[in-house]
C-alpha cells in the first residue's frame, strides 16, 4: 500500500485533477502494469517544452513498470479539415505522416525508454473501421451530451456553425482509448470532455473505464501565457545547448519553481530541499543553473550542458551583471552613440577611448569593432569599467 | 415546350409539392433522360397499395422515357439500431436482405418494366466508403441545421436524447443521391427534409441539385386514417383477386376519386369525363368496378379481374343491395335468432321457415344452414325476401 501511495504521490505530481481517483488506487492494486495512453496530433511535431509536460508524465508511469502508449492520431490527420476552411489542416499523406512520426520518436525517445514504450496509429482500428463501424460507434453518445462541451455549447448558443463531423472527432478519440484497451488516459485540461467520452465508450464496449490525468498547459518564458510557437515564448527541444540554457536562466524564479515541478525529473523531496536552501539564502541563479544544465543534458548531452554553462558564465561573468540594471529603448546607431545615450559615458569621444582601452563590453564579451552598429530588434547589455551597465533595446 | 407542359401535368399528377418546379422544367428542356431515384427500406418489403403511390410515379417517369432507379438502402439494413432499444429495426443478414430484394422485385415489377428499371442497392457505394468518407461527408452540414428537422427539434426541446447516429442517416440518404446522380428524388411528405438533405450534399459535391418530387401518404379503407398494417386498413398487393376487389367496392366515393387519382393508370382527361358521367347520374358503383377490376388486373390478371366482378355479383347481385341499410351490432347468436333482432323477421320461428323456404341470403348466397351460429367478428349481409336488408357486426 505504501508503495502504491508513493506511486501516486509521482503520478499527481504537477497534475491538475485525476478522475477518478479510487478508481486508479484499485487498478494499481492489481500490480499489472497499467496501459497508458497519451494522443498526439500528427501535424505539428516539433516539440517545445511545453508539449514535454505530457511526455515526462508518461516517463513517470514507465518508471514505475507500466507500459506506455505514445499515440499518432495519423487517421484524423489523412483527413485534415474536411471543410477546406482550415488551411492550417490540410489533410496529410501517409508519407508525411511517417514522417512526422519519425521526427516525433526521435524527439520522445530523449525522454522515453524506446524499448519500453509502444507507438501506436489509430490508423491501425480505423482504416478497416468503415462507414458502418463510425454509425455504430456515433450510436453511443447523445447530441445533448455532445453540445455540453464547453466551445459546442458557446457556439450553439452563439449561432456560430458547427459542423456535424466536429462531433465524431471526439468519439473517435474516444474510441481510440477501446481500441487501445487503455487504463489510464494522459491529456491537457483542455482535453477534459474528449478524455472522458474514452470513458463512456469504454463502458458501452464492456471495458473498464479508464482513469484520466490532465496535466496542465505550460506557462512560457513571459509568465504568463501559455508556452506556444506563435506566441514566441517557447524553448523547442531541437534548439541549441546554449539556447536552451540562456532562455532557462531567463525566467522568473517562480516560473523556475514550477518547470522544477513540471519538467524535472529530479525527486520532489530533492527539490523541496533546494527550495529551502534559496529560502535560506543560497542564490536563486544556483538553482536556476541547475535546472537549465538538467534540461539541456536531456536533449543533447551532459558536454553540451557543460559547455553552455561556461559559455553562460563566460559572458555575465558569474554574479558580475547586477541584478537591477537601467534599461533603454533607442533607435539604430554606432554603438559610440548608443553608449553615451544610454549614460555610459559623456560622449562618443570618451566612448571610442573607452573601446580603444578594452574597457568596454557588449554581451560579456569584450568589444574591439569600436565602428559597430547596432540594428534594430537586437537587445544587449552594454558594460563600460566594472559597474556601468544598460540594457538597451534597438527600436 | 408543350410536351414538356404535358410531361409535367402527369409528374403533378396526385403530388403534394414539387421542389423547384422551374429546375425540374430546366432539366425537361434537356430532352436526356432523367435519373429517377426513390429509396426504400429492405425490412418491409410486404408491399400494399400506400407503397405502391410512389411506385406509380415511377412508372410515370418510365411511361416518359427517364431512367428509373428503384434503390433498397441495404447498407443501413445492415447496421440496424445501434443501440439496441428498437426491436423493430433488429440488423439483417446479407442474405436476408437478398431476399427481401427479390420480393421487392417480383412486386414492383407488377407496375414498373424490369427491362427499364435499375434496382440500386446503396452497400454498393458505403461498404468501402470508409470511415473517413463518412467523416468527410458530416462535415457537409452542420448541427443546427439537423436539429431544424422536425422530429428532431421537439426532441431536442422535450430532453428527449437523440443519438448522434441518427444524424448520419439522413446524410447518408442524402449521400445515395450523390452517388446515383439523380436528378429526381421521389419521397413521402414526411420525407422532406432528408430529400432536401440530398439536394444540399449534391451541391457540395459539384452537382446540380436534384428536383423534389413528395407523394402524399395513401389513405386508408377507412377514409381518414393512412394506410398502413398494423391499422388493418389496407390493401395487400399480394392479397387474392376476391379480397382486392371486396375492400376496393367497400370504399366511399370520395376515397374512389382520390384512389383514382393516386391508383389509377386512367389517363387524367378520362378521370374526369368518368366524374362527370357519376356528377350527371351514373351510379358511382360503375365506377368503383371499373377502378377494382384495374387494380386487380395490375397485380394478378384480366382474367382474376373478371372472376372477381362475377363472383361479387353474384354475392351482391349486382344494384339489389341498396346504398342504405340498417346496421346493427349483436352479440353471437344462431343466425335465426340474429335474424329477429335485426327485425327481419317477427320470431325465431318466421326465420327458419323464410330460411327452409330459400328466402334467405347472407352475403349475396343462399343460406342452406338453419342452424348456422354466427361468430364474433363477422360482418355479415343478411337478406330476407327481395327488399329486406341488414349489415350486422356480431360483437
Amino acid at each position: 500500500m505504501s508503495d502504491i501511495q508513493s506511486q501516486l504521490g509521482l503520478i499527481k505530481r504537477g497534475a491538475d485533477e485525476l478522475l477518478i481517483e479510487a478508481e486508479l488506487i484499485e487498478k494499481l492494486k492489481t500490480g499489472r502494469p497499467l496501459r497508458i495512453k497519451a494522443g498526439f496530433d500528427p501535424t505539428a511535431p516539433d516539440l517545445h517544452l511545453g508539449h514535454t509536460v505530457l511526455i515526462n508524465k508518461m516517463r513517470h508511469f514507465q518508471e514505475m513498470g507500466h507500459h506506455i502508449m505514445f499515440l499518432i492520431g495519423d487517421f484524423t490527420g489523412m483527413i485534415g479539415d474536411p471543410t477546406g476552411k482550415n488551411a492550417t489542416r490540410p489533410p496529410l499523406s501517409p508519407e508525411q505522416i511517417q514522417q512526422n512520426a519519425q521526427t516525433y520518436r526521435e524527439q520522445v525517445f530523449k525522454i522515453l525508454d524506446p524499448e519500453k514504450t509502444e507507438v501506436c496509429f489509430n490508423s491501425t482500428w480505423f482504416n478497416d473501421f468503415g462507414a458502418a463501424g463510425m454509425i455504430k460507434l456515433a450510436a453511443h453518445h447523445t447530441v445533448a451530451r455532445m453540445l455540453e462541451r464547453d466551445d459546442f455549447a458557446k457556439r450553439y448558443a452563439g449561432n456560430q456553425s458547427i459542423a456535424i463531423h466536429e462531433f465524431l472527432y471526439p468519439l473517435c478519440q474516444g474510441y481510440d482509448s477501446v481500441a487501445m484497451k487503455s487504463d489510464v488516459e494522459l491529456g491537457g485540461t483542455d482535453q477534459k470532455f474528449n478524455l472522458l467520452v474514452g470513458r463512456e465508450l469504454q463502458k458501452h464496449y464492456g471495458q473498464s473505464p479508464q482513469c484520466v490525468l490532465m496535466m496542465p498547459l505550460l506557462v512560457g518564458l513571459d509568465g504568463s501565457n501559455k508556452m506556444s510557437k506563435s506566441l514566441g515564448n517557447y524553448i523547442g527541444i531541437a534548439e541549441s545547448p546554449k539556447e536552451i540554457f540562456g532562455k532557462l536562466m531567463s525566467i522568473s524564479d517562480e516560473l523556475m519553481w514550477r518547470y522544477y515541478e513540471l519538467l524535472s525529473f529530479k525527486a520532489t523531496n530533492d527539490i523541496a530541499q533546494l527550495k529551502q536552501e534559496i529560502e535560506g539564502g543560497r542564490n536563486p541563479r544556483d538553482a536556476k543553473v541547475m535546472l537549465a544544465q538538467e534540461i539541456v543534458e536531456r536533449f543533447h548531452s551532459r558536454k553540451d550542458a557543460e559547455e553552455a554553462l561556461a559559455d553562460f558564465e563566460a559572458r555575465f561573468q558569474r554574479g558580475a551583471i547586477p541584478d537591477d540594471i537601467p534599461e533603454f529603448t533607442l533607435a539604430a546607431a554606432p554603438v559610440a552613440q548608443i553608449l553615451k545615450q544610454a549614460g555610459l559615458v559623456a560622449s562618443t569621444s570618451e566612448a571610442l577611448r573607452m573601446i580603444d582601452g578594452g574597457g568596454v563590453r557588449i554581451d560579456g564579451g569584450k568589444l574591439e569593432d569600436k565602428g559597430l552598429q547596432l540594428i534594430a530588434g537586437s537587445v544587449v547589455v552594454l558594460q563600460v569599467g566594472k559597474r556601468k551597465f544598460a540594457r538597451v533595446t534597438i527600436s
